[in-house]
């Protein structure tokens, strides 16, 4: 295999052979196949993008690079959602709990926030003792056991894609369609699922701002799925302002219990119970969404959700006592308001800046080897479109000491501004299946 | 300097600043940036190209990561050629000694073939002791003693460029008119030259095929010549068909021994008077190209540039004596007449099939370590437009063994075309100065 006219051809615009990917693949997990030459591949995919033909086989290679959960045997349905990223996205953690709560099966693994967005497995690990670095075989015993678990992507799973994220992360060549539907893809067909909800988000504060990359991703992603026997359905969510209150790690832990005590955040709880319905209608666990959504529903009212939480954190070596005193969560050392400099209407809530704001106060990372502080972050309960007054609390900022207070401040008046008029955009705009795409608008 | 950030402007489209390209060409040379991230970049800018800025801090920063030939206090006016490369092209082989006899001193670096074309350092090495890895003191003092060196690119000059072109030649980023241009430049600026003849090659068998590509080649080196104080000029030339007669190492060094005693090739004389000329006139060291073509002529006529090739050859640890007796040179073993298939006439004669030939014969390297058999090629008498008979000697194959004589007659029956009608193209058709370009045709 001459690996430079490989890249040639890419390079020139023409397609490769889908054997020509998995000879690729399987050379460059073998390390027989330098970074430098992977890298100028990527880049190249970049600039001239895949053909179906080509994504499909670079997904299965991918895949095929590492093992996969196998639930053979185990007759109760499984399914997985996935989020593109956003600021205050907590919705993984009442999803798991109150899908599994319904008998559907939640093997999710996710990953760690890098840049301005956040990681559930990050706000996880707030929670004292939690371990998220299951092997395979304790989080299918544990998937069997009590109907979810919550890791990373553990060493076995997609190899390649491991070493392909790092390099892409490097390399300028992370923003590509293809290569974000590969990756994600080939981590999410390793979990043995029946069905996939994709969470996309748009806006300012999304990995990409606009709709219709996003609608194009949700497309690219769906095909690998459908084409692969997992059924996959996306939605379009909002990322022009962070989704809930709460930005930081424990802070959305917090958040997050309120949610399954029935106290979460209306846009929080909409978009949980949405992606929640749609994972229930793939998997056929329920005839309607009607009826899908009156079973998560009652996993809250029954607190059989937050029952199944305290399963979960006690089978990953956490304290389920968390979610009767969210004080044992690490707390920031000080907390202070965040007043409306003038009177007017929120017109913007910048996510981006939130996060940046949070990384600024040491709650997020700059590099894959950071140590981060759980405890920062902010808790915004203003929303584009409110009428507010000079002085009125608009967040709270939590910080480690005084200096991290003005940081936050600082990170605040730059990311909500107040002017004349504002308004909040539709929380769920699409909703994409292999068939089409359906507005919500 | 965030490497990953500078990757991604290039790749959105964005020019660096100038710092920024000397800084990274620093620290690349340094060891300090990796090939991976420096590939990833190049195909970024074979994508998106480089502004005349970048372009310049680019080529000064990697002149400037090496040494230069210094020629303080040395009177002579001094003058160098450079050709993006053909097959049969030994016209350095006349023009460095008839130049040099004109005054003007020629202080040539030159490389080694590689892919389908030949290499300057690879036919003087087909001379019995010819040594080509001279050091920069000994080029400086051979130039100013006998007027002219012909030299590799010594380990002090812009060692910025060997490894970034290292890395292009294996990452599909060699085809970029911006880094094409960069690298010669960075090379010949070396050279403390007054004045650069480009000989810039069009046609099939050309690196750059197509004519607006070459003419924009042309131009940004020419312009990156003028900024720089070397004042630079262009011819075009074609290459599609062979320049001479004469394709592989020793028998090019042959047909250039001819060309020195008067009875060289017609378009090879042509192409190198024409190149002569311009760098008689870049230098002043004629008032006309009338004048200089005389010049030229009489270094021929008067045996001198036969006595300087001598000197030359001498000087450079070689056997003079190949000037009087070509058969010093390495001989092979099998020599046979490749004749005409059928009546007809000669419609193409195909660079790339010659030059891939002489690859398959041994001739020519696939890989930069590879060892070259000197002896082997082609003699192509047959010229596109020939009326030919069936079984009319077309051309020679200078072979190993029986085996290679049945290679280079399947390379010649591909290269030769025999048609109902057959045209020569002009031979040089532009003529490019800064102040713009001329057509010749």
């Amino acid at each position: 295999m001459v690996i430079p006219s490989l890249i040639q051809h890419k390079r020139d615009g023409q397609a490769l052979r889908p054997s020509e990917w998995t000879e690729l693949i399987g050379e460059y997990t073998a390390g027989r196949v330098p970074d430098y030459q992977m890298s100028a591949l990527l880049m190249a995919v970049v600039w001239r993008g895949l053909s179906p033909e080509e994504l499909a086989a670079l997904t299965d290679a991918m895949l095929a690079s590492g093992d996969r959960l196998r639930f053979d045997g185990f007759d109760r349905p499984r399914a997985d959602k996935h989020s593109t990223g956003g600021i205050g996205d907590k919705v993984s953690l009442l999803l798991a709990p109150m899908v599994a709560s319904c008998g559907v099966a939640v093997p999710m693994m996710s990953g760690r926030g890098l840049g301005h967005t956040g990681g559930t497995l990050d706000k996880l690990e707030s929670i004292p003792g939690f371990r998220t670095a299951l092997t395979l075989q304790e989080a299918k015993a544990q998937v069997e056991r009590i109907g979810c678990a919550m890791l990373g992507q553990t060493p076995e799973i997609a190899p390649a894609d491991k070493r392909l994220y790092a390099l892409r992360d490097v390399t300028g060549t992370v923003e590509s369609i293809p290569l974000i539907a590969a990756s994600i893809m080939s981590k999410k067909l390793a979990e043995g699922l029946n069905g996939l909800v994709l969470d996309v988000k748009t806006g300012s504060g999304a990995f990409l701002p606009e709709q219709s990359q996003a609608l194009e991703l949700a497309r690219t992603m769906i095909g690998l799925g459908h084409a692969r026997g997992c059924p996959t359905v996306a939605l379009l969510t909002a990322m022009d302002r962070p989704l809930g209150r709460s930005c930081g790690n424990a802070l959305e832990v917090e958040e997050s219990i309120d949610g399954l005590r029935g106290a979460g955040p209306a846009d929080l709880m909409e978009v949980t119970y949405a992606l929640g319905v749609e994972m229930l209608l793939l998997v056929g666990a329920s005839p309607s969404a009607a009826e899908a959504r009156r079973r998560l529903e009652a996993t809250i009212t029954s607190g059989k959700a937050l029952e199944t939480m305290a399963l979960l954190i006690d089978a990953q070596g956490g304290n389920p006592r968390v979610l009767d005193d969210p004080g044992l969560l690490p707390q920031a050392e000080e907390v202070e308001f965040f007043r409306a400099p003038r009177d007017g209407v929120v017109s913007r809530i910048e996510p981006r800046r939130i996060g940046r704001g949070i990384q600024e106060l040491g709650g997020g990372r700059r590099a894959i080897e950071d140590q981060i502080d759980p405890s920062v972050g902010f808790v915004i309960p203003a929303r584009p479109g409110d009428r507010v007054k000079a002085g009125e609390p608009l967040a709270s900022v939590f910080a480690r000491n005084r200096e991290g207070i003005e940081t936050g401040f600082q990170a605040l008046r730059e990311a909500i501004v107040i002017g004349d008029e504002g308004l909040l955009t539709p929380l769920i705009t699409h909703r994409i299946t292999a068939s089409g795409v359906e507005s919500l608008g």
